[in-house]
């Protein structure tokens, strides 16, 4: 029977700093293959970004069709964080909690339901830390091309805030990044008829921007959010004039806008006043309605861990942002209190009661 | 006789940037004590800003005293342009009108006025173009310690903008920097209730700075004017909330305003918005009100050049700041269009045509 923490430790072992695999998706087939998946993995992209190695598992076939997602890359750590250490309770490594546990309690899980209905499958990635071009975006392409489509996925972010199994993610907000840009005409400060500040425009397109209104929240979601986050002048001389202002804001916004539209309505205020912007939407905002995919996914925890989650679209983005273009998507995993830090860490105990949920969710989900 | 070319092209040759003498001051001192002059010079101040060497020349005694002011530093320049050149009507060099030129232009007339009541001394320094902290205000220094006080003071700025004796300056607007800082806390842009943005509190700010009303202008200067220079936030990061966000802003003001006031009022501003400021005054707003000594100097240009000046509070700040604490101060001198520039010339007949205007000016000044 797989161990779920013998599994997320020889993981951790595998330095796979984003974009790099380190042999992970290597001791993930392995493990996969032997509890009777059929394992395919390909690569994708070019440096510097790339190649990036990719991961489809399945085991099964028909519908439903049970998804769940990871990444086995994970952010940068000293060379000690790649040498999985069980101190006391806690399993120490880069990957811990952000991802590899999960992954392993998944495998671990299904394991133990070798008996199921319809189809379960893997899609892990390793390119989910990094730009994320040539991950998730690159399997769903992957599936695409060959008529695959899960009908329920489930992601094994670290979801879990105080207590394993308080928090479920049925949604994200949705991520904008937009650069304004103000051209004026250099010259003295003593002579500013001669020359054009663009700041007074710029700051006027700013006062703007800040106060629109976005919206209020929704039941599942909070009230969308803008920051400015940059601004530039760059004029090192007290008695000249710029000729040039930029800023930079990012908006996360819930499922009552597409990023587009976004990006159109604070166009218009820069246009308004003179100036130009260019936009990156890193992801449009996705909910999963409470129906049975959230449901099974709560009583699961409920059964198996005896405490009731809440439903939460908070934080940042995730690559459920692709998979929910798929399927009705949730994230359930680990607590996220040591990601991306200096000492991340897991449970053992944790690795053993996600897998026990991880189960439950398998055996309600394809009874 | 002293010639104004020659005594000019002798200046010229010595590359005195500032705050180097290069020779200048002894060119001048000679020239001075040939035609009667008693000649004084002192240095100032320490490196990297001097020492700098000032001189202070004097004929004649007791009232009225009539002070011409200059410097012979002049802002950097390449080789070539310390060597003076004839071409054509024009005499080529760094400083031939800012302002090596005035100065032996004034050294020519004061040859030709020998006999005059009172007093008529030189108030020239070797640093304007720099930081003007160890020259005119030591100058000023040194003659308080001596009792001596002119009554009367003309700065050879050139004030002349398309022909020789079009504008006489006889104010100039006052000068401050400001520097705003607001700090915040940083932050994720998806945690935004665990940062602090400090760039709402910047806009609103200079929002608030930029629709100062400062006034109307008055019957001799122009509005004042207040130009936001600078933002910097240095924030590199897409997804991160800056912990900082600054700007700078300079107000170039009329005689209706203080420097000091002027920061009391936008420091308010700051301070309601939870940001600091701190600020530097340059210069104060002076005015000659036009009488006595601004009506013998336009006389004296008509008479001269049978043109009628233009009386300007216009431009950047001179060293005429300084010396309007000491008594009334008018500028005249050369045509400014190319001062600071690449090929700095004068027209060798202007040289001659303002040693005539200064001429006029000592006759009727100190008949």
């Amino acid at each position: 029977m797989l161990d779920p923490v013998t599994l997320t430790a020889d993981l951790i072992a595998c330095p796979s700093v984003t974009p790099r695999d380190a042999g992970a998706l290597d001791v993930l087939s392995t493990a996969l293959e032997s509890i009777g998946f059929a394992v395919e993995s390909f690569w994708s992209g070019e440096a510097p970004d790339g190649p990036i190695r990719n991961l489809f598992a399945t085991r099964g076939t028909g519908a439903p069709h049970f998804a769940f997602a990871g990444h086995t890359d994970v952010v940068p750590a000293t060379p000690e964080a790649f040498i999985p250490t069980i101190r006391g309770a806690l399993l120490h490594g880069r990957g811990a909690v952000d991802m590899k546990g999960a992954i392993a309690a998944f495998a671990a899980a299904a394991a133990r339901v070798p008996d199921h209905r319809g189809t379960i499958s893997l899609i892990i990635t390793g390119d989910e830390e990094g730009p994320a071009t040539h991950g998730t975006v690159a399997l769903i392409d992957w599936m695409a091309a060959r008529g695959i489509r899960p009908d329920l996925c489930l992601v094994g972010e670290p979801t879990s805030e105080r207590q394993l199994g308080d928090t479920i993610k049925i949604g994200r907000r949705g991520s904008v990044n937009m650069w304004i840009d103000v051209a004026g005409t250099q010259g003295h400060v003593a002579y500013p008829h001669l020359a054009d500040n663009p700041i007074p425009r710029l700051t006027a397109i700013l006062t703007a921007v800040q106060a629109l209104a976005l919206d209020d929240g929704t039941d599942w979601f909070q009230p969308s959010n803008l920051e400015v986050t940059d601004i530039t002048v760059g004029n090192p001389a007290a008695n000249v004039i710029p000729a040039h202002a930029a800023a930079r804001l990012n908006i996360r916004f819930n499922d009552l806008h597409r990023g587009d539209a976004l990006v159109a309505r604070v166009r218009d205020i820069v246009i308004a006043h003179g100036g130009t912007l260019t936009a990156k939407v890193s992801g449009e905002a996705f909910l999963t309605e409470p129906g049975p995919l959230v449901d099974r996914v709560a009583a699961a925890i409920r059964t198996a861990a005896g405490i009731d989650p809440v439903l939460s679209t908070g934080g940042g983005t995730s690559d459920a942002r692709f998979l929910s273009r798929l399927c009705p998507v949730v994230e359930f995993g680990l607590l996220n209190a040591t990601m991306h830090k200096q000492d991340e860490a897991v449970a053992t105990a944790d690795l053993h009661a996600l897998t026990d949920i991880y189960a439950e969710i398998l055996r309600t989900t394809l009874p």
